[in-house]
């Protein structure tokens, strides 16, 4: 896979340089320089909202650092957890003297090193709270849904539980409405072709050239089934009923996120939007707020995640409120 | 080349459709539904700005219609120019009265069918002006400008076309202000791997495995030199000496694009977008408001552009106009 980079090796650096020049909204912290934060809008008293994980998922994690979404966020080598520091980091520079929440996918790497980033903290009388994203229906039965991991979904949790720190709200209220929020959302993804780490030998899994795999997570985890590519409404028929399987009583309301996974372009995100608008609406359900666009990628990875936020009244309102960072502005 | 869709024939219409029903800004309009309007904000007596193209572009060119930026936008098939009948409807569609501004790349038969549905606006009473996107410094020498076809550059003249007819301004003002932009844009792009028509039998052009091409167009129209991939830092060094040749002795400050032609990651236009920043920085130029992700794409097409537009006042002004599309938001 031909790349536009230089030394792999440099490739995370030069990247969130790049990231920082482009946004000056965004800056490098802590000792290596492995947290990114906001320049502005900080504020004394408010709960700080804290993400962190590997590189390679532009624009998650780091782009959605602004204004009524992340404070701070850690970051990894591609595919990689940060370090137990650069989590440190993150919290410190979200740190506004109320508490911060740590709100990251279920992956047991970034889940040590956040843990004993907190420890750390709290030893500096900073007190934190973890949500972690589960929307992966893939990954794990319902019966086992806290083994779920975290995949495109989170971004729901980032924009509640970002708009509920804006209000002033306490620690608990802050992480109940993460969770409220990861625990109403659900993501299946399909995958069409591989990506490659940069300075790796080759991709970072084999698909034949006819196949696709339904289910694969965003570092290649395993899927559910894999089998010759179908068309797209099929996919999306059936994306939707596994996603309903697992639908609350209490809603008739709905956010759509499709998201492509790195490669896929809008024309076939909007033909995959097209249909699940269809299939919502014959199940009763009313879409709000539809995102369609590259969220949450793995570099040139083929493929596209559909994720449903089964909203009530306070989710709906918070997914509302105005936010902007690099990747995402609402008015 | 796996593609999430169904029948090739009906590839641009459930893209549209989706379009549509994601962004209830946008309302396809016309005989063959080939013309997409706003279904908000449009005001009697303001100038109209319009565009068109063909699909597989997206966000270009239907992407851009929105407040501040393109009143409604003729959309042809994959590649292929729109028809005389959709030009006529999206022309209808943005008048307002006070004429409209026909605004779109330098193709013989975009400007065949823009002519003709100009003609029959005449003949209507609605008064046209067109101005031709021609940015892409691969196409001719700057002796044949003319000649040059129009790439991603052309977002900065829908901007300024857009926050100048927002003000109420005359049709010749727009126009203007419009070719101003063109005459002071420039870009040039690097392409990494082929994307291939819905429905076709192969991709649109055959290259080598460690092949790039420097200068290919938005289409696969051949470039100025094909060679073995090289690191990012040398191939963005070629490109902004390349754009700097044709800079205006009256400027310091430049808007910069970044684009992902497709399949290129955000990782990998910040490593080019730093790079960019800094050679651009050494020549002294400072930049303001720079664009870094997919504007104007060929689907899964691999590489990036970079554009420059050298601002003078009043183009720095109208860039940083409040304005708001599916694509771009300006606050």
């Amino acid at each position: 896979m031909k790349k536009l980079i230089n030394d792999p090796a440099n490739y995370v650096e030069e990247m969130l340089d790049g990231l920082c020049m482009a946004h000056p909204g965004l800056t490098r912290v802590g000792g290596d320089k492995r947290a990114i934060a906001r320049t502005q809008g900080m504020r004394k008293g408010k709960v700080g909202v804290v993400s962190g994980g590997g590189s390679g998922h532009l624009p998650l994690f780091t782009g959605y650092v602004g204004e009524g979404l992340l404070d701070a966020c850690a970051i990894g080598n591609v595919f990689e957890g940060p370090t137990i520091n650069s989590c440190q980091d993150a919290i410190a520079a979200a740190n506004g003297g109320a508490g911060v929440l740590c709100l990251f996918g279920n992956y047991g790497g970034d889940k040590m090193n956040f843990e004993m980033a907190s420890e750390f903290a709290a030893m500096d009388d900073v007190q934190t709270r973890t949500v972690l994203g589960t929307d992966d229906i893939a990954s794990a039965k319902p019966e086992e849904a806290e083994k779920r991991r975290g995949v495109a979904g989170l971004i729901f949790a980032y924009k509640t539980a970002g708009a509920m720190a804006a209000t002033g709200a306490e620690l608990e209220t802050v992480a109940t409405i993460a969770q409220k929020t990861v625990d109403r959302t659900r993501t299946i993804g399909v995958a069409t072709s591989s990506c490659q780490i940069p300075g790796a030998a080759g991709p970072n899994f084999e698909i034949g050239d006819d196949e696709i795999e339904m289910g694969m997570g965003i570092h290649g985890e395993p899927g559910i089934w894999r089998k010759q590519l179908r068309p797209a409404d099929a996919l999306v028929d059936e994306m939707i009923e596994m996603l309903l399987a697992e639908r609350p009583d209490d809603t008739r309301r709905v956010s759509v996120l499709v998201n492509s996974l790195g490669s896929t372009p809008f024309e076939e995100l909007f033909i995959l939007y097209r249909r699940a608008a269809e299939k919502l609406d014959a199940a009763g359900l009313t879409i709000v707020r539809p995102l369609i666009g590259p969220y949450v990628t793995s570099m040139e990875m083929g493929g596209a995640s559909i994720s449903l936020c089964f909203l009530d009244e306070e989710i709906e309102s918070l997914l509302g409120a105005p936010a902007s960072c690099p990747f995402w502005t609402v008015e």
